[in-house]
């Protein structure tokens, strides 16, 4: 049995540590990142993903960028920390906690530029540690608040991977279902395998397994036949940007699920922190969709799947229009159409609690 | 470039032969059959697969089971058909064109109970000979049947293969594919990959790549967005069974996809041969759906996927009501709602096209 606790990325002998989520389920690897250019590379690569587990891990890559750094004025250091928030901030574009992150640490930084860059790399490095506990915070409040929606909801579906591994701990999308397996609801979760990286079947499947909670693992064109088969009661979902209105930006794929959760009059539900909504973001169209190689569609582990040659696309994420979605479920409580009140409501007291 | 008539299973030198699917589209092998019982395996292991093809190569089984059969009168060799019948059946339930070619198989024989052994055995070969020809026939009519969908629609996505390689040659739903490709009509074809057997990144991207016909291979769960985007303008799909009101059972992932087309109000067209079409099946509820190996699903090609020990589903096919449908392509023309009086016409029509 796995501690529902496990850390995802952490700190630990001056370095960030993180999982490499390309080896599971077959190897359980931890990679050690001395250089911000480490962290960027397990970005890019996707040795870390998740939304939020990408914000802390950046926030740890400013930590990082601030003790590498040799300047010694704080303005130097400013410069330095400048350019590490571009590198970070180029390796995915479509979570919007990684600009979230290293946008929170660089105003930190700026806001005690008088300090002496000695204090300033503390400071990151504590400040880095606060987004990380913050994370797992708002995850186990995620869970409390969403575990109602799944009293009467016992089949629940859930797409890509917003457990543990896409947080500092516990999850997004799959807190409630945590929260609510623990107080004794007999869930069981249909996990979507989530092509082309399989997030569902190599880690979502992982981090149920391990929690002893009972799932199906199916392929993602399989969702729908089982919602017209009346086996799955709601559906829950991360996200990697919400914007002002409410249009969900998630894994590739959450979009179909959205139509079909429609058409079968089933909920869907978005679970994310506060620190995925966008609300300079006015609506979907204006989220960038990160394109990726082909050859992780036409590829499995070095395997060719396709015949050579052949052209594929390989759109990471898709937008979610509001209107297909019930409800958000945020650290803040559940946020109900229509969204955009809400929305901008959970991000102003998510910041003045962050200010008490 | 390969000849758009390469064959998928044929007779040659007293044996069945047919392309191993399971194998492409790295090597490119012939199984050669020389008994009933390697046709059943070769069904069964999907080394064949696709409604019509199956029915072809289930035609072959009989004809090699009559000729290896030792009887020496026709009530004996009957009684030998009757349990090569009876094994072939078995081996996959949906496809309704193999227990179609098995019983047409089997009623010439009894219809030729008075002749000798060895003239039913040449009998039942040359019918076998016929089956083959007449689907290849059917693929080409409904080619020209349905290359007039596709002169406005030049964005067509298709899933699994319902190619060439589904049939006897030519294919169903790529059939109006080829034949607008080659009327100079410029198409671009998504090909859904198909998981969990990839028939579509296999199978229909070689196809089509070896046609010269431009493709970009998607998985399965993109499908949405690219309607959402508007880049699709109809979805072409085979069948294993249709009912006798018009709903369809395919493969996994049909439904999800009819259920989108509808959403984005994209046509969804059903190309098969009248063999498909089962009037003795009132509705899509009465089709038995093969539940195929959860391995299929959890592991690739011996790589092990998701955590040993999950739990995994694998329907093999789905069933898409007819309401969702927008036309079935046979090859006796357009079959258009309400489908029930169409779809016995259309049936009653090829019984007698075969009768002249």
């Amino acid at each position: 049995m796995i501690d529902t606790a496990l850390r995802t990325v952490w700190w630990e002998d001056q370095a960030c540590h993180l999982i490499d989520q390309t080896q599971l389920p077959t190897a359980f690897t931890v990679v050690r990142c001395e250089q911000v250019e480490a962290v960027a590379h397990a970005i890019r690569s996707m040795q870390v993903r998740g939304a939020p587990a990408i914000g802390v891990t950046a926030a740890y890559g400013m930590a990082l960028a601030a003790q590498q750094s040799d300047a010694n004025t704080s303005v130097a250091l400013l410069a330095d920390l400048r350019q590490a928030q571009a590198l970070l901030n180029a390796t995915r574009p479509t979570a919007i906690n990684l600009a979230w992150a290293t946008d929170r640490m660089l105003t930190l930084a700026q806001q005690h530029a008088a300090s002496t860059p000695a204090a300033l790399r503390d400071l990151l490095l504590a400040e880095a540690e606060r987004i990380r506990d913050e994370d797992e915070a708002m995850c186990r409040a995620i869970g409390r608040h969403g575990a109602a929606l799944l009293r009467e909801r016992h089949n629940v579906l859930t797409h890509c991977n917003a457990g543990g591994l896409a947080t500092a701990a516990y999850g997004t999308a799959l807190a409630p279902i945590r929260t609510a397996f623990a107080a004794g609801t007999p869930l069981h979760v249909y996990v979507d395998e989530t092509r082309p990286f399989l997030q569902g079947a190599r880690l979502t499947a992982w981090e149920l397994q391990q929690a002893g909670i009972p799932l199906t693992l199916i392929t993602d064109s399989m969702a729908g036949h089982f919602m017209q088969r009346g086996q799955i009661d709601c559906i829950i979902v991360g996200a990697d940007r919400i914007a002002a209105n409410g249009d969900v930006a998630n894994k590739i794929g959450t979009y179909t699920l959205a139509v079909l959760a429609q058409a079968h009059a089933i909920p869907l539900y978005v679970a994310a922190p506060t620190s995925t909504i966008d609300l300079n973001t006015s609506d979907g169209s204006a989220i960038p969709i990160e394109e990726r190689a082909a050859a992780e569609v036409t590829q499995l582990a070095g395997q060719q799947l396709a015949p050579a040659g052949v052209m594929a696309a390989h759109p990471a994420f898709d937008v979610t229009p509001h209107r297909l979605i019930s409800a958000i479920i945020t650290e803040q409580g559940l946020v109900q159409p229509p969204f955009a009140s809400g929305l901008a409501q959970a991000v102003a007291q998510a910041e003045q609690a962050r200010q008490r």
